[in-house]
């Protein structure tokens, strides 16, 4: 079979390999679409160097149809159209306070273990979801990151009318905003790039860009003075953090999507003036899972517009290239069939 | 009357002025006890002018009797002994998000409005709050900075069991400690002045002084590897700020009780990796007042340990001089009657 292999140095070479059977407990997935992440183009870029085993298949936005089940693995048969829930839970520790998706010895499946640019891909069963028949496989590589999208929208408790603002247009910025428009509330995308907003409108967005507009005027005029209820970080910037602060009314949330490796100014006074909650949100739980494949199942959220294109494995190196001329790409999806 | 006139520049004027009549909806109250907050220090070093119309009377926690009633008031009679919530809401606005106590057109009484450095003292009624007869009137002048820690308390809903630690151990710090530890939490106050360190543990309060101790290591064996479920940053110093997104476990709230001026450098990555909440709590509202005049009455808490000194008005000037010159120093009371 073939095997993307990341070999490091921004490279990838795509190797012939031994399909190996699944280990007792896991499935052999004849994977189907692996979608390209923000964090597969950081490890591109040499990130996360420390977590990987080189060469590595990286990948963890996947569609699938099992091909082979592994010892004592029930509910699952080959043939069964599934997608991945890419965590792997460790011991738990007293830090953990329980809660299992981020747990001190989580292993993420795609950078800590081989990932999905593979044409078989063994699994634990546990990480399974299925996907309905009706879902086509390309949408169904597109169900973990909107499970990211319903996380962060659940954590968040947009509620029906809330004023919703999202800062930073990009894949993730995108489905937060298709999910709660999804549960009624009022959203606008503020985004610096213009491909990216006519992408946004073309969903049926109301769209912002905050270099030509001033933001909070903008938002006081869109909420009719009420200011946002809840505002979703995905920007990453400082002048994202600047300003997340200035846009909630009076106890509204903020939630940090966004990955800021480094600390950032922030407004503490204005969490203080205004009773501010800032809400911490990552990956993904198995209910958020359930609720991305039943929305996208729905088929009510223009999903496929954000895949920006489908192409072979052996392209792979090309579109990771790609990405980096083009920050106004959303979705690569790689055709692993 | 003897009236605290605030003039400016660091100095306090004792004036004699007319006793004046209650407008319709206030009362007259005869000022018992009067603390120095953190804000009137502030106020004295200067800050806030853009509020005050000099000369003014300050001050806001105070305890009284009722003197006499205004016009189309009712449930109160002079004689009774009271507190008072120093805040007149404004007119409503969206942004409020109908939330009175912090609302846009919020006045602060002491600030906005003269306040109970006074012999004499005409607020509207609605802002009073009945003491126990039980209760000393020096206490019932710590029942405002104690609804403050009330009110920080049940917005990081602070649970029995609980691992709480506390960064910074000034007045509204200790406060926070002592209502903690009463909800049954597992309390420690970070503090690095060792007069406040000794009071604190005369109160029975686990301390650590992080100038000496591995803050982190520390709290680790506070709580045996649990790490905190809430943390309050009292401190308003970077280094608190640093220091508040170590600490908490996975899901952990940190409330934003300090006013910091200006913005501080925060660590929001560990709020993304551990899925956590900040929280800004500002004031009270009026279920808070009520839970500190019930946990005052109840005599369960060391209050009185709080209190530096009670000094008659005319040595008001000398109390705020000696603030500045004794870091160590809790709760000053002016003794108004």
């Amino acid at each position: 079979m073939k095997a993307l292999q990341f070999t490091g140095n921004k490279s990838f070479d795509l190797q012939d390999v031994d399909v190996q059977p699944p280990l007792p407990g896991e499935v052999r997935l004849k994977v189907a679409y692996c979608g390209v992440c923000g964090t597969d183009v950081h490890i591109y870029h040499g990130a996360m160097a420390q977590r990987l085993s080189l060469p590595q298949v990286i990948g963890h936005e996947v569609s699938a149809e099992i091909d082979a089940v592994g010892e004592g693995v029930t509910g699952w048969q080959p043939g069964d159209r599934v997608t991945v829930r890419p965590l792997k839970p460790g011991k738990e520790m007293p830090i953990d306070n329980g809660v299992q998706h981020i747990g001190q010895n989580l292993k993420f499946i795609g950078i800590d273990a081989p990932g999905g640019m593979q044409q078989y891909w063994n699994v634990p069963a546990y990480t399974l979801h299925r996907l309905p028949d009706n879902l086509p496989l390309t949408i169904g590589a597109m169900v973990e990151p909107l499970a990211v999208a319903c996380h962060d929208v659940r954590l968040g408790e947009v509620k029906t009318g809330e004023n919703v603002v999202i800062i930073g247009g990009g894949p993730i910025g995108m489905l937060i905003a298709l999910v709660t428009k999804q549960k009624g509330a009022n959203v606008l995308i503020s985004e610096v790039n213009e491909a990216r907003l006519q992408l946004a409108k073309s969903m049926g967005l109301a769209t912002v860009n905050p270099k030509e507009t001033d933001l909070l005027a903008h938002v006081e005029d869109f909420t009719n003075g009420a200011m946002a209820d809840v505002v979703f970080e995905v920007s990453g910037v400082q002048a994202g953090v600047a300003v997340m602060t200035q846009l909630p009314r009076v106890r509204g949330r903020i939630v940090m999507v966004a990955i800021h490796a480094e600390p950032k100014a922030v407004d503490l006074f204005r969490f203080f003036w205004r009773e501010l909650k800032l809400i911490g949100a990552r990956v993904y739980e198995p209910e958020d899972f359930e609720e991305a494949i039943s929305l996208a199942a729905s088929n009510t959220l223009p999903l496929d517009k954000l895949i920006t294109q489908v192409v072979p494995l052996t392209d792979a190196q090309n579109v990771f290239e790609a990405i980096d001329q083009n920050p106004a790409g959303m979705k690569y999806l790689l055709d692993i069939q």
